[in-house]
């Protein structure tokens, strides 16, 4: 058995989530561009060309690289264009089809200074989480942003690009309607360019809005990410179930405290991040905690059992009553389903598939 | 100049920070048993040895591991007894003279059950905390503790360990007392034992409390780890000042809005982790932002500028106001000070020294 924090991907649900998501995406029409942000691995990526995907979006030039070494030729950079990468974005788009993404005039004129190879660029559009991005409305920055892009021969304008990042703050049942407006505002915005660029598309979609909508007027391709593992963030907001979710933190426990219905295990910031999530309890949890089974599968979340806490190497679960402690207090090992799947596979580096093979995550 | 997200650490500073806390444990008579588990780092761990540090406190008999291979011959793992590493830890302890904690009753027995190489174990106390460890007043479960360690002929019961964390939260101005109160408790302990066991020791002392306090009655050893680097969480308690943060990440500046006074730069959680501090106007920051020089050193913090927030790659730094931001708004590079330096460096894996040496930590 396992002697450390290690973390374990579920292949069949693994791959059940990907297959869903990739028909989903061809029945509707609409190119999936699946973020490799989330797992960073060569073998999961594999997976997902196992069902005809050959379109990828990733956070860094760094990730565009790592799954360029593994034979990927159509990738996108989904975050601003990097100055200081330059070199690195010019050397991979000579080797592959790769397109970067700029967010502002500022960074739409350095991009247009540095890029010496061809490429599509994107531009970012803020569709209202207010992280980066251009407004949708400001036709004046977006017209001096694509001529700046234009000047250069080697950059073809491709279209736009957002993440509406907002979509993890709201329930399923009120992703619809969120969706259908942020649709309408990206449609409009491609009708209002599509005349001078008949060609331009519009690149969107998160999670949460590629699992639970079923519309994407005027949208051609999704982005989604977390999808290929899910976490209790999208479980507890009703986008996924936790039977959906691919991916546990094997934990020993190593201190049990019956008086205050608490245990200790091997498993803290450094392993699932400080990440967390608000139960149905209303308790903040750091994860939810189930059976580890001995073939390293996971029983179902253990009712009534949070991750109360985490410091460095320390996780701290806490029952709400002796009947829920019960469940847990003769465990030798536990398993946590992450807050945040993302930030726990960069956290860990490395995860085990079907209990036996292990893989290194890029950095 | 650096192409990528940074993290560089200020020889000059670090050392300071490491003689002034060798010193003050020197002219107190209290042992200096250093907390490794923050720069988890070969290099900055001989720069200890060079102000005459011998013994070291880590987190994981990993972490015993990697620096029991650097040399280290007296190390404890502040850490409770893992029953799935006792084959790591009696292995270990045939090397080194090792220290192991126990946390519980039931922690105890297993850590009597496993250990067959000659060892040294503390009793964790709870002295107010609330994470792991027994309740000081407790003379039943301690005796019972003690009398399960000393059935193992293996085993050396060698006194009291305890991690009062709760001071993370307290002002400078209020450690002082808390410090005295929880002295009081140990010094009441150690009495309440010494008589059968006369060598017993007791060990203590996190960054804030070691760094404020000035009187250690009943204390045998101080263990902090954070003031290597400090941090911005310890400098908005008061406990260091900006000056005596060791630490920075170096990082990328990608996009600028001048209109909502925003900078995004290339660094997110997965370099800075999600941990925070709220600073002095209240707001809730990721890190404090200081101008970049040309030798990878950094300026003080830059007034009126905060990290609002990161996702996985993406910081967004905001200024208070248009003056504020007018300090931002040109710079190629700015330098993040960490909220908690423990959890940065985790999340990088390595860092420059002086500006030009690489080294790695543990993972």
């Amino acid at each position: 058995m396992l002697s450390e924090p290690t973390l374990i991907v579920n292949k069949e649900i693994c791959r059940a989530n990907i297959i869903t998501m990739a028909q989903k995406a061809q029945s509707l029409g609409v190119k999936l561009r699946p973020h490799f942000k989330t797992h960073q691995s060569h073998v999961v990526g594999r997976w997902f060309r196992d069902f005809g995907i050959s379109s990828i979006a990733v956070s860094s030039p760094t990730m565009a690289q790592n799954f360029a070494d593994d034979g990927w030729t159509d990738i996108t950079i989904a975050f601003p264009f990097i100055p200081t990468q330059a070199d690195e974005i010019n050397s991979l788009a000579k080797k592959i089809q790769l397109q970067v993404t700029v967010s502002s005039l500022g960074n739409a004129i350095k991009a247009s200074q540095s890029i010496q190879s061809k490429m599509g660029v994107l531009v970012e559009i803020d569709s209202g989480q207010g992280r980066s991005g251009v407004n949708p409305n400001d036709n004046k920055t977006i017209s001096s942003i694509i001529n700046s892009l234009i000047s250069n021969q080697n950059i073809t304008f491709l279209g736009f690009l957002t993440h509406a990042g907002q979509s993890y703050q709201l329930k399923s049942e009120q992703l619809h309607d969120f969706n259908t407006t942020i649709c309408k505002t990206l449609s409009a915005l491609k009708s209002e360019w599509t005349n001078d660029f008949p060609n331009i598309i519009i690149s969107y979609g998160d999670t949460p809005t590629s699992v639970v909508c079923n519309s994407f007027h005027g949208v051609d391709e999704l982005r989604p990410g977390n999808f290929v593992f899910f976490d209790m963030q999208q479980a507890t907001q009703g986008v996924c179930s936790t039977s959906d979710i691919a991916i546990a933190l094997a934990v020993p426990v190593v201190s049990v405290y019956a008086d205050k219905l608490k245990a200790i295990v091997w498993g803290g910031a450094v392993h699932l991040s400080k990440d967390f999530y608000i139960d149905a309890d209303g308790k903040k949890s750091f994860g939810a905690v189930c059976k580890l089974n001995a073939d390293l599968t996971w029983s179902e979340p253990i009712q009534g059992v949070y991750v109360e806490s985490v410091s460095q190497e320390h996780g701290v679960i806490k029952a709400k009553d002796a009947k829920a402690f019960m469940r847990i207090e003769d465990e030798e090992y536990l398993a946590i389903l992450p807050a945040h799947a993302c930030l726990t596979v960069d956290s860990m580096r490395e995860f085990w598939i079907d209990g036996y093979r292990k893989t290194s995550i890029l950095k």
